[in-house]
């Protein structure tokens, strides 16, 4: 008898409390309860964001509210500044060009992050630029974006800073106010420890003036209609009732951690995982990690995708490979969600174990070893 | 103690098994479990709409998917008719303006629903229009619209028949193929019985015909690159995993009592409300109604959102008013969803109640004596 174990950076294991108040009979979103449930949320999430403007909550994957910030934003022919990190700066480019607007890229090595300097080059290039779009954190590379340095530089020019922050909220500290990000878009399926289906944005003043002007077409994803009806405690479309209740359950969760300690608690979980990947001898990818995930370049000669399968099939552990160009050549490993030490001690005993299998010439148990100094000793 | 009860058209109330499933551990959707799961919902799907077309399934609301079908099928200034009988066909109007389409409307008095002859008329008078854009039932009235006739005459013009049958799909029969409607999108919450969350379309040949030449943007609603997902039992953006895993067992629900069966019910439940409001001497709103909810004209002199209110506040149960220019001037109670007729015995005992103690002059119980008659008597 095996469980199945979940660490793929999204879908993330679900808070238990938030899967017990999925099961619950369903509310009517235009009554006072499902109203108490909105306004609960609406402060949450006001607190994971690190702002007092409104955080809209969409029926959606993460990539709906990535377009949605598109088309809510500009208007066709607008040129914009995307950075390209890995698969998911692409999709930014992608969801650009299909509204027309002019792709200006900054590609940036995969496993590293781009510098404050990076986008200077690329911005006194392009001073008629509307906005810069990039990520938080690049899941598919597992690097994490120095968002508040870049927003510090940004927040000066006269165009936008759009955050994917989808694999960061809830993982690390965000502040959206503070660091002068204009835009975010976040998912339920992260470090908001819940299934797929919920899709967040929240924008600042600046950014909702850009709304007004915005000339590309959308509907299911008008920011101002459901601008006007969140602040009612109310959504413009049915929303996803079932998730949202579950939401409010990890936001008190939350609460009642206090997110530093839940941030803390991820960077120590990601921190062992590297210092394991360290002790096996593994060459991890990112230069600039993620505390949400790992990514570890596979030795030579053997092949990530096999890694992958077997985890899956002989363990019933989910890890995540590599995407596109990376494909085979990378594995990740998520902390994210529901997850402790011990189950990330699991993980590691079992990639051993595989990768031995596979003719990996790794030390004997030093990456679980590594993983219990780090996680038990330091308790 | 009172129960919380549900009886607006969506959200509905849940099938058990449904709500059960949706607290399992989520699955990961690159998975063969989950794959599993989405091939079994794809068989299901077609069976419900009654086509061999694969049916998309997106993470959205139902207008979401709206939303998508018009992106998907048209280009800027092309013209389509839209039926307006009541909020929702007004959405389909609002939509195709949000996109620079011309709409030429059909205006259905509220409570009708349109006939080929007012079809002919409008189509005569715009033979270059791309499409009709209608609801199968429109649900702000309770008012189904005859779709297989109209579907028997659109079928022979060079245009589309788009339907939203959003409450529809799972209440009544519904033939694609065989009646030759274009384009079809529903939702998860209304005769699917889950929570709000899932979108649905289908085009069959010459609706994919249009897509391909369609010039809208599109990204997240990108019917395409949908269908190339799902032939590989997968989507294109991460699923809304919990809500597709409960779909599995309402579709297991719909297959093991059978699908004629529960449109029977269906019939009965809402024929016997019809007979109950007469027997309490109240008016029927809509002229052809839906096997899905009765709407009732309130009786004069009575705030029909008072009645709502009541209802809600000392009974515990959700019912609908009108919307729009019908705002307190009708109720609607809906049995769709996990419903069966003891509850709906239970609403109109409250019904009687309320409508007496706000001045109505309605024959004492006569309501539940008429339900009590067609439901079991009969039974």
């Amino acid at each position: 008898m095996l469980k199945t174990r979940l660490f793929t950076p999204g879908p993330t294991p679900v808070l238990p409390d938030a899967l017990r108040v999925m099961s619950d009979p369903i509310l009517h979103h235009r009554t006072s309860d499902f109203m108490a449930v909105l306004e609960e949320v609406r402060a949450g999430l006001k607190d994971l964001l690190g702002t007092t403007q409104e955080v809209l909550v969409l029926a959606s994957s993460g990539t709906g509210v990535m377009e949605g910030a598109v088309c809510n934003l500009f208007s066709a022919g607008d040129k914009v500044i995307v950075v390209r990190g890995g698969k998911f700066g692409e999709r930014w480019g992608e969801i650009a060009r299909a509204y027309g607007l002019v792709e200006v890229a900054l590609d940036i090595e995969a496993g590293r992050a781009p510098t404050v300097d990076d986008l200077k080059k690329r911005v006194s290039e392009n001073l008629d630029a509307k906005a810069i779009l990039l990520q938080a954190c690049e899941t598919s590379t597992g690097v994490d974006f120095p968002i508040e340095e870049i927003a510090a530089y940004t927040r000066t020019l006269p165009m936008l800073l759009v955050v994917d922050a989808i694999s960061a909220i809830g993982i690390s500290p965000f502040e959206m106010d503070r660091w002068g990000v204009d835009a975010v878009v976040t998912g339920s399926q992260k470090g908001l420890m819940l299934p797929p289906g919920l899709g967040f944005v929240c924008l600042n003043e600046r950014a909702w003036e850009f709304q007004e002007k915005a000339g590309l077409p959308r509907y299911y994803f008008d920011f101002a209609k459901e601008r006007q009806s969140i602040v009612k405690n109310q959504t413009a479309y049915t929303p996803a009732v079932s998730l949202i209740v579950g939401l409010r359950e990890v936001l008190r969760f939350f609460k009642k951690e206090g997110k530093e300690k839940i941030f803390r608690n991820y960077q120590k979980m990601s921190a062992a995982m590297r210092a394991a990947a360290q002790a096996m001898q593994l060459e991890l990818f990112a230069k600039r990690p993620s505390p949400g995930l790992v990514s570890i370049r596979v030795p030579q000669g053997i092949d990530g995708k096999k890694i992958v399968k077997q985890m899956r099939d002989e363990h019933q552990m989910m890890i995540a490979g590599g995407q596109g160009a990376l494909s085979g050549k990378i594995i990740r490993i998520s902390c994210m969600g529901h997850m402790d030490g011990f189950d990330l001690i699991a993980v590691f005993a079992a990639l051993e174990n595989v990768l031995r299998s596979q003719g990996a010439k790794i030390p004997f148990e030093k990456g679980v070893a590594a993983l219990e100094k780090e996680l038990l000793e330091r308790a």
